[in-house]
């Protein structure tokens, strides 16, 4: 009834702590309002044997996308796609519609006046080297195309690390194919803050709260100081439908608010 | 001569896309700045199989370390210590060093007035359950403590999700720890701008800079738009001594603009 749904970052940039890792959070986030869910994000550096060994690990887990992102690119730390061609134990090949794409670019660069002349080097070849039986997917921004691949009943999709592009090609191909395969499952989500009681205190409440309503899944999160305890708590479903989903969090936030101030708290909805 | 640490993060909030990971980001700062090396970061639900068998993969693969963050609180969905000691086949036991260090914390609220007065509820003995043979980390802000386990050759270290709390027994706790563990090792990094070529045009020039500089790791990161291409290049080393690490990024900058100037490239300092 769910969508489960890996994501593979690839990138040392955020192994080293010089990147915030926004392009997990923000796939994170739109899977979520879609109706998938997210199973798990892994980080790992741009090594093709741990590329590989990854996508291996994730083809054995439960889900039915694996979505890496990052290393799509020219450079020789581009190693994506050579790393989930050994994880599917496919080769690389140049694929020619991915080939065409990155020449249309590339032609547009030099009638733009931004390069002299085009040359189809070893670099521009690379971007179009995918595993076998791969279909690329278009870059509205950038030159390297995104990459989906059919594989033992999982789709594996390359998306690139820059953000823009990132984003661009998840909206214009990635989400049709993620919509058709969730069908009518829609996320809702509802947020209240509690002043006055301390966690430890809440702990009951919640689990009563939550094995009343099975489908809604509750998170305590302290916000406050010290001084000034604050608890926010995040409510979300997904259901086959808006209605039923809105309903289930609004009848579990009732109860909750309800125990809440049975206890001596202050409850107020949350920004 | 590097120290390879992996990071586990346990929250459904990160999966959903409602928290950004600014701990796993911090952490892999504070590491690498350590002379620390981040593996592999992976983020999962609040679930203790999840957990288990999450900590359990850790445990097979070359690491010294492994940092669990989050899932240490009162609440029926803080299950870290339990999916922890699950993938070490250890038994969770109430500590006593723990418990301690709670009863004093909730003693304190009393005295400050924040509580009424303090009783040993169910969900407060659960922080201090910790798997079998590990010892608790005091928690100068929260209260649950962190924690510690040695088991087969590495160091499992738990710390709380709320950032203040893990910063604070990051900084008091394990930073002692991984110092004597990295030894002499510091990282040391450098950034330039280049503008005027574009990346694909680099690549070449890249390959030949890393070639020549085995120690120093460099990155691309493509950051102008579409009419003006400008590339950030990211230099850093690990060595055994600040002067050796410094020398080396400095000889690999001074490689890498002189090439990209014959290119009709221009370099200047980044940030």
């Amino acid at each position: 009834m769910t969508l489960p749904i890996e994501i593979i970052c690839v990138g040392t940039e955020l192994l080293i702590g010089k990147t915030l890792n926004t392009n997990a959070n923000w796939l994170a986030k739109r899977i979520t309002s879609l109706g998938g869910r997210v199973t798990r994000i892994t980080v790992i550096s741009d090594d093709v044997d741990e590329i590989a060994s990854t996508v291996k690990e994730a083809m054995q887990r439960k889900n039915e996308f694996i979505i890496t992102v990052g290393g799509l690119g020219p450079t020789f730390d581009d190693k994506t796609l050579q790393g989930v061609a050994g994880g599917l134990d496919r080769k690389l090949a140049v694929n020619d519609e991915a080939l065409n794409m990155i020449e249309g670019k590339y032609r547009n660069y030099v009638e733009e006046g931004r390069m002299e002349k085009f040359v189809l080097t070893s670099h521009r070849i690379k971007m179009a080297q995918l595993p076998e039986g791969a279909k690329p997917l278009r870059n509205p921004i950038g030159t390297a195309p995104g990459v989906t691949i059919e594989c033992e009943g999982k789709t594996i999709i390359s998306l690139p690390g820059v953000p823009s592009e990132m984003k661009a090609i998840f909206e214009e191909t990635v989400l049709p194919i993620l919509k058709r395969a969730a069908g009518h499952l829609t996320f809702f989500e509802a947020s209240i803050q509690v002043a006055g009681v301390m966690e430890s205190e809440l702990a009951p409440i919640i689990d009563k709260v939550m094995h009343d309503n099975p489908y809604v899944y509750i998170k305590s999160h302290p916000k406050g100081t010290e001084r000034t305890p604050r608890i926010e708590f995040h409510l979300s479903t997904t259901a086959e439908n808006p209605d039923l989903a809105r309903e289930r969090v609004r009848r579990a936030l009732a109860n909750l608010r309800e125990l809440i101030e049975k206890k001596g708290g202050r409850v107020k909805a949350a920004r």
